[in-house]
């Protein structure tokens, strides 16, 4: 289930045009498109997630007495708009790309189709939730990429930006591929299996790190996962060696190691060769300490014996790209295609569709960025998945998302598996789109 | 009211070490301080934020029936941890240095005392509010400095990382000086000043822009801030001096135009001429986009007629430098300082205290970090605030923290108020802690 939130989480101006548009009973049926504008200078693709946290949003989007009471107290709304708020439900209907999916640039995630008032109101969340959830989905895919068949687990709700930032990180990296995530909401709320170690204050506050290790240990017999760097790498592993026959004899089993700090590579090779020397080959080695997918892909490259990763706000706040440049931009309004021309910031009109080509090697080959109406060659993209303010079909599990994606991944090109920036991916704007986008231009009365 | 999350916002491991205590009955009482490690490169200082909101969440941290119920359902947890948590008060010490105080690295912002496994329990939480709010309200100074008298609004909810991010940014780019928000929640749960314009959906709508104008403006005659850059922006101001005698002879009165995209300094000039030409030299010029620091500072300097600014994703989720490194570290337990040792992440032990000097001009000169017995000159930065888990004296309003921001901002020396690095503001160590670190080192069994 996803978080809900208050529904005054919203920009004033929503309100401030959704009050114009009541006062003059401006509600023909407007659609409205979010999209990305381009990549962070270091991605090569997207890979769209959040989409059932929305629907789940305009599902349950109500305005309750007291906030309405609240809204009233400000005296910045006339009753027209009161009312309409409190007695607002979303009754649109909603195309989208579904969760798991590769995409690019200026292809529509969402589309909303509903009553003017009602597909602005939705804007400032809508894109809240997608914006956050498509960046971090398209990081930890380049994670996954770079670190195949490795453990990779969602370390980063302390720096997260917040609460939900951390949650919506745990989901959107799952689905992208990683393993689980220590946050223990994202196990209760969406079903995403959660991991803990422990920190450096539990063995400190132990007057012996041996202590510290077997305390853990035998609190938690399923096995554990024992931090040893708090005082000396090596010395710590050697405590593990030493310890394990004894918790063995009493049926229990460790783990794993974890380290997190000093030269992660060097230190696990020689933890490695510590447990193994020690017998405990079936001992895992994890690290921890600014993992990010370089990271990744030059412990893979290198073949360092580290089974596992947590990996932190390198993750959960995208660091090197903490944003996408996107946008909810109104396409069609009363049947008729608009479009905005501000420098820089011109959109495609209307409705939209997007036609993926394969190769004969089954990778994508190219996108045509098309008018609903105009059937290109490919597999069509966009797909309804709310009518009426309903879901079509059931919600798909997360694990049928997560599915979707590893089938998305393995169809990129080599080039854009990539860390560094590769060529960019081929969206041909179709001749029709470009027609119709000619055509809005000399219409339009500025 | 600052916004209440699960306490399942937290990592598995916090649980973990819990449910170790507590079958041992290790519940000394802990002390643990939360502190930045270092700054961003282009950070010169700090500025405490999110104190108030973590104390709320001290106050009301409760398991409901129905997540003890989940936790069960897990088989992760014996009896007595769940039986713990079900009864779960914070009932410790806090100390800290106030919200909208400069600080800097190593200083304690937040100390808990408590016994042990409740002191580990707040900790991802504590470090997740904390963290974020400081790097906003720190990010948010930078720009409060580089725009002295000007407009500067919070426009980021839809690039925030989540809703909590959004509204978590409101409120410490509020305390650190920024004039108000556009997230209706910020007004509602802290109340801040709320502020919208309008977007470019509501022209596109209209048949005509200067219609869309019009009605915009007598739906809210209570002054509006028209968007003119939908189509042309030139153009646009020019119908904004058309309409204003007619929007005047009714008695409405159009407070401002905003500018989204182009060259914003350059079409800000041209729109001020066109506005001043027209008659309209009381309506102000509001610019967004891409706005950060750097631009503020650059359009101050050459005295650009903008009077505010509408600032996104650069200040919510602090672009620049979106995370910080920072700890919650054990600094003693059972009455013994603990340190730390591991490469490249020592701390210093014990409790501490902050003391600031001031020079003869009234700014800041140097701070002392001491344990918390060792009287240093100047002021003392760290004071309680909760003792029992009951806070010590009432909430400071938003109000008086943004005051307090204010006075601090400016005790600040020139040095680092400026946007580059400047050398590192002195924080000297204590003779004493050193001996004690020393000390420390010595005495730990590894």
């Amino acid at each position: 289930m996803a978080p809900t939130t208050s529904p005054l989480t919203t920009d004033l101006y929503e309100l401030n045009m959704i009050q114009a548009y009541l006062d003059r009973s401006e509600n023909k049926t407007a659609v409205f498109e979010f999209f990305v504008r381009r990549l962070p200078a270091r991605r090569n693709f997207l890979l769209a997630a959040g989409l059932e946290d929305t629907l789940s949003y305009l599902e349950t989007l109500r305005f309750s007495a007291a906030e309405i009471d609240w809204l009233k107290s400000t005296r910045r709304f006339r009753a027209n708009l009161i009312d309409y708020l409190a007695e607002f439900r979303f009754a649109g209907d909603v195309h989208a790309i579904p969760e798991g999916t590769v995409c690019f640039p200026n292809e529509p995630l969402v589309r909303i189709t509903a009553p003017l008032p009602e597909a602005q109101l939705v804007e400032t969340r809508l894109i809240n939730i997608m914006h956050f959830q498509t960046m971090i989905a398209s990081k930890a895919a380049r994670m996954v990429l770079a670190a195949p068949g490795k453990i990779l687990s969602d370390f980063g709700l302390r720096t997260a930006h917040g609460a939900e930032a951390g949650l919506f990180s745990a989901r959107a990296s799952y689905i992208a591929g990683f393993t689980n995530a220590a946050n223990v909401l994202a196990g209760e709320r969406y079903g995403i299996p959660i991991v803990g170690t422990m920190a450096h204050s539990f063995v400190q506050v132990h007057a012996d790190e041996i202590i510290a290790f077997e305390n853990f240990a035998r609190s938690r017999p399923e096995g554990v996962v024992l931090l040893i760097d708090t005082y000396d790498t090596e010395a710590g592993a050697r405590k593990v060696v030493q310890l394990a026959p004894k918790l063995k004899a009493d049926g229990i089993n460790i783990r794993g190691v974890r380290i997190d700090s000093g030269d992660l590579g060097a230190m696990a090779k020689k933890v490695r060769g510590i447990l193994d020397a020690g017998g405990l080959s079936d001992v895992i080695v994890v690290v921890s300490g600014g993992i990010n997918e370089d990271v990744l892909q030059t412990m893979t490259a290198s073949n360092v014996p580290i089974d596992g990763y947590g990996i932190g706000v390198n993750l959960d706040a995208s660091i090197d790209a903490p944003s996408l440049d996107c946008a909810y931009k109104l396409q069609e309004y009363r049947g008729e295609p608009r479009r905005k021309l501000s420098e820089g910031k011109a959109t495609w009109p209307g409705t939209k569709q997007v036609w993926r080509g394969f190769g004969a090697d089954g990778r994508m080959s190219g996108d045509v960025l098309s008018h609903e109406s105009d059937t290109q060659a490919g597999e069509m993209m966009i797909v309804p998945v709310m009518r009426k303010g309903k879901r079509i079909a059931a919600a798909p599990t997360l694990g049928q998302i997560r599915e979707r994606s590893t089938r998305e991944l393995a169809r990129l090109p080599d080039a854009l598996r990539r860390l560094e920036k590769a060529e960019d991916y081929a969206v041909r704007v179709s001749d029709k789109l470009k027609a119709l986008a000619a055509q809005v231009d000399k219409t339009t009365r500025r």
